[in-house]
Parts: C-alpha cells; structure tokens; sequence
C-alpha cells in the first residue's frame, strides 16, 4: 500500500454538507475530491480540488467524474444507479456502494423488503398504489400510520402520517405515486448506528440517540440513554442491515427501540449521515474519513468513542428563502469544546441544515446535561433577515 | 458576531503543508482560503478555494491576495514584511501577525536582542560580520557555540556548529552574510508553546516536548517529560515571549530546558508549528483553527489537551529529488488511533517533510511508550525509487 502526491482522487455525486465534511476529511489521507453539484459553487467547492456541475442523475456529467476519478461514490441519494452502472462499464472505475445498494435503497418499498426477507426486523408494511388499497392495508395495519412515497423522500419529506380512516384520500393525494404503508411505531427512542464495509471488514460506530422534530433531526447523543443490552442489539441488527448491502462505504442506519425493549429497522442511507456528525469530535475515526478509507480500499480506523458526545443541528428558522447570515455565534465559539461545523449555503429556509455543532463531553457526563449544555450555547443563534 | 456564506475569506502567504492543514481546518468555521505559493499546485491547493502564484515576497502577489481577501496572513516567515506592510496600506486589509513582528522574528539578531530586552531569558549570544569578530566573540562565550545566518534560515539551515577555534574560517564561509553566535547550550531536552494571541485574549497551548535529530523535529509529545514545575515555567516565557510580539495568531516558541530546569528561548516561529501539529488530535482546538480565530477576530478555542498524544515526522529517506512516493503505509492505517497527515508534495528528497503521523494514548500513557508505538507503526514507511 502506497501513497502518491497527486494521490488517489474520489468522484462524489453530491456537494453539500457531507461532500463538504467529506472534503474536510480527504486532504491528511492525501486523498483528493471531485464533486458534481446542480449548483456552481455548492458547500464543498471551498475544500475540494474541482466541481463538475451538473443534476445528480446526469449521466455525462457522472461520466466526467468516472474519467477524472479513480473512485466514484454518492453522497446523495438521488444520484441515479443506471447511469451510475454505466459509467462504471464504460470507465472502469469503482463504484462504492455499489449501484444495486443505491437502487434497492432509494425504493423504500424494495428495502423493507430485502431487509425483511433476510430477517432483518422491520415495522409492519404494505406496497400501496391507490387510496383504496391503503385503507385496505390499514383495516389490516390499524390507525394510526406512516405513508412514503416509494422514492425521493428526504429529511422527512414523502413521509404523511394518516392518523383516522378520514385522512386516506387526502395522504395519497399528498404522496400522489408509488407508496408503502407502515405500522405506526410507538418508540421508546429513535436510535442509529453507522456501519461501515470495507474491503474485506465489516464495523459499526457506537451507536447513537437521535431526536427528530418534525421529522428533522434535531439533536444526537452518543451513548445513547438506552441500556447497553438495547445498544447490543441496536448493533447486531445493523451487522445484519450490512449482510445485505453491497458494496464498500458507510452507512446510515436508523432505527426504533420500542418501548418493550426490541430494535426495529427505520432507514437507511448508503452514505455519511446526519447521525454521524458527531464522529467528528467523538471518535478517532470521523464517518467521513471512515467513508474513504472504505471507498478507496485502505485499512478502516477504529471505531472507537473518545468520550460522550453530543451534536445538534443549525437549522433555517425564517420562512422566506433569503441569503444566509447567522447571529449569535459568539456564545458557541466561546463555549470550551464547542465545535461549529458552518456548511457555507448561500441561502436559508426554514428547517434547512445550515451548520451543526458538536459537544464532547467528560467521561462522566450525564447525556441530558451535555445536551442541555449545548441547547444553551446554541440558543442565541438565530438567523437575521436584511 | 455572525456567520455568512460565502464566508469570511482568509489570504496566506504560502501554500505548504502548514496552508494546507489551516485549510483542513478552516472549512468549520465558514472561513475560505486563498493562498500564493511559486508553485503552480500546491500542498494547500486541493483543499483551499483558490491559489494565486507568486514568490512569497512578490508584491504583486501580496496585494492580490490582499485585495481578494478580508485578512491576510502567512505561514511562512519568508513572507515580505515591507511588502505586506505598504498592501495593508493600500488594501486597508489586516495583517495578522503584523508585518513588524514578522521583520523582528525574520533577524535572529533583532529577535534576541528585542527579547533580552524585556527579560526574557536567551542564550547568550554576539552580533557577528566576519570571521574576525566570530573568534572574538567565542573568546568570550567559549567553544562549542552555533554560529546562525541572521535571515532565511529553516529547519536547522543557516545554523553551523562551531567546534574548536580551528572551525572558525569554514563557519563563517558557511554562513557567508550577516550573522549571529550562540552559546550552545547543554540542554536536558528541548521543549516548545504554541502561544497565541487573539482579540484581546492570550493563551498557551500545552508544553510540547520535541525531539530533532540533524536540527530537524523528528518527534514530540505532549505533555513533555518533565515536571509540572518546569512546564509552569516555559509557559510563563511563552508568556513573556507573546508581551513582546504584535498582532494576532499562534507563534511557535521554542525553548530549551537546561539540566538544572532553567528555560532559555531558542526561537520563534509567527505562525503554526511543526511542533503543534499533535494538536489536531490531541486537543479539543487545533492551532490551525485557532490561527483562523485567531486571525479573523473570532473567540479563541479552548487550548485544553484532550490525553498525552505524540507525533511524528514522516521525512524523505532519498538522496535524489524524485516524484514521491511511500511505501508501507497500511501500518500506520490499521494502527487503532493514529492519524495520518500527507501533505501532498509532489516530489521527495533527503529529510523533507512529507506529513506526519499523530498517535493519542490513553490518560495514563506513558510517553515513551507512547513514541516507542508510534515509532513501531511508522517503522516500515519508506520511499519507493521508480
């Protein structure tokens, strides 16, 4: 194994915050990024060697990143897999994960279904394509319950609860296209674990406690205020979310523990995620060097937890699209061991993923205090209009 | 204070690996770099937004960067004090450290004699212009002495050892120019403080001890070993040392602890450190990140040390200049903990510095046995000839 200066360079699909996260954590492996990004200066253009811009699921500009890359991975779902396929035929450059893992990820209805035949636990589902065949899946499933578009939900969208059988018409008028129906469930807490698959090892992260807000994640904390029976088989079922993904990379994997104590599959994504944040500050590996040292074939890094950390989200609270300007960053910035993680958008909206910050905390910390400690220095934060 | 994107844009003088490792940390905190460099594709190139080229005194250069940029600094001391001086004139851009600190620190001469001035304490040294006055001053200061270039020295060249009265003719050839001599001093060990300085605030990073063979840092270790009482001190010079220098950033001190645990400056870098680099792992603030703060006018970081942590230099084993290239790579990247930093340069040579290796130990490390793992991990790295 060898290192070469220019050294090996990495197509991504996809320069938002994780390209840009992934751009912070390529430059000491020596590994250097080309994004592709619809936008021309999107967040990772400041920290990676090039942009090709171009949609996500646009085959020649996937075609330019194949020719330029030695490897080629995705930090975006909507990166498209046959186009993907293809210039991998054409150009013989890897893809990570591979773009099967994609294609049965980014249809909901086809995930819960490989995961579930393999024994992976899921909640409860049904494929439905018209409001009638969902209010036959709920007379079986019961109210309330979760509807998904089968693709391009993200950060919560595509996702409608139908709380009574008066809402099913106006649930599959919002979702209007292929859907699948869950069992509503009712979680104790929402957990997740990162996996990661090299060549030739399989790992997890330490696994995390997430909390939505309106279907957005709000704040992560790991370890999670779960017992370490729950985290064990909050790990276990995330080795086995693995077995049945191929390919090298990271992974986010999102899951219920119920109030009995049982871990259920939510959802997975075949990248870097949201979840993974606070690997940055609270581990010796980050998920974003984990996901090159996977995608690239070098050994993975320890998995291991520095310390209890905890990380919450820059979200946009101001309604009307508008450029970018966050006040009151001082009390973060002059709180000890705050990391601010700014993603550089040009313009805000409400609940967009602005930034992040993490906090680690000492070996002894209660998860309820480091999380209240960092609500306290994130409270000023605020987004100002001209 | 506030965030915006674009963000605040940072110009350096240089574009090494010390650009480089400021650009990996300055992608956070919503800070874009523009770096000059005489070469076309720097180390910091891959991972900074943009590059101007130009000789790092080019005045033209200078004032590019100081007319694209919101604050200009340098990570190299050959940087042009006059230059940068008449381009924050002009420009109305600020200069961080000032370019008056910069012109003290570039004369060793100046240097010694500003800081003996006010008090701190520094081996005893003599102004010389000739071979003559060099003989004179050793009838003083004694055999063995350094004998120092006064400007443009860099890792331990322009320094030449003066033996016995017989060296003084070569020596002085050696250096040919402006000169100063020292006392050698007998130290126990050498020791370093990243100092810094921000808006207002002033603060030390903890004692580093640092280890050269051929007047080059090979390893360091943090803490040092020696005791608490000794580290008090340095970071009390360190103290006496930032009274004296303008302007705002961090400044690598280094000092040398004597055998009866007295501390004497032996020079000062404006700018990140060699020896600071352990502090990207090893504590919560990286000196590259506090050098941005530092310089934009943010916070400063806690300089708190996350557990003992050492480094180490990864330096070229080959006599002829040749396309680099390193072998044995994998056990530094299966070794739980330790980080790998390549800085990309496109060509190796004898003692170059091509990255480093950091490795942090657990709280009750030992810190030898921390540099003897360190040491074993990098043992097989080596370059490769075509």
């Amino acid at each position: 194994m060898q290192l070469t200066s220019p050294g090996t360079t990495v197509g991504v699909v996809g320069g938002g915050q994780l390209g840009r996260m992934l751009g912070e954590a390529a430059g000491p492996l020596g590994i250097e990024l080309v994004v592709s990004d619809p936008t021309s200066d999107p967040p990772a253009a400041p920290v990676t060697r090039d942009q090709v811009v171009g949609d996500f699921d646009d085959e020649s500009t996937i075609r330019e990143l194949g020719e330029r890359a030695d490897y080629l991975t995705f930090e975006i779902e909507l990166a498209d897999p046959d186009a993907l396929e293809r210039v991998r035929e054409e150009t013989e450059t890897p893809v990570h994960p591979t773009p099967e893992t994609l294609r049965v990820i980014q249809d909901k209805l086809v995930q819960k279904r490989r995961l579930s035949e393999k024994g992976v636990p899921v909640p409860e589902f049904r494929a439905v394509g018209s409001a009638d065949e969902l209010r036959e899946a709920l007379d079986e499933l019961g109210y309330p319950a979760m509807l998904k578009a089968r693709e391009g939900g993200y950060d919560g969208r595509g996702n409608v609860p139908v709380e009574t059988p008066d809402d099913v018409e106006e649930a599959f008028e919002a979702i209007d296209g292929p859907a699948m129906v869950e069992e509503f469930v009712e979680f104790e807490r929402e957990l997740a674990v990162m996996g990661c698959q090299g060549d030739g090892e399989v790992d997890t992260f330490p696994v995390t406690e997430t909390i939505h807000e309106e279907e957005i994640l709000r704040q992560m904390v790991s370890p999670p205020r779960t017992s370490p029976a729950v985290q064990e088989r909050a790990k276990a079922v995330a080795r086995d979310v693995l077995d049945v993904l191929e390919g090298r990379g990271v992974f986010g994997i999102e899951l219920f523990e119920t109030s009995d104590g049982k871990i259920l599959l939510n959802e997975i994504a075949p990248r870097p995620h949201n979840s993974g944040h606070w690997t940055i500050e609270g581990c010796h590996t980050s998920q974003f060097e984990q996901h090159l040292r996977a995608v690239t074939g070098l050994p993975l890094g320890t998995t291991e937890r520095r310390c209890p950390t905890a990380s919450a989200n820059i979200l946009g609270d101001i309604d009307e699209r508008q450029p970018a300007r966050l006040r009151g960053v001082e009390s973060v910035l002059e709180r000890d061991r705050a990391a601010l993680h700014w993603y550089g958008k040009r313009e805000v909206y409400r609940l967009r993923k602005m930034g992040h910050v993490t906090l680690p905390g000492a070996e002894e910390t209660d998860q309820t205090e480091l999380l209240d400690s960092l609500g306290a220095c994130m409270a000023s934060l605020t987004f100002e209009t001209e």
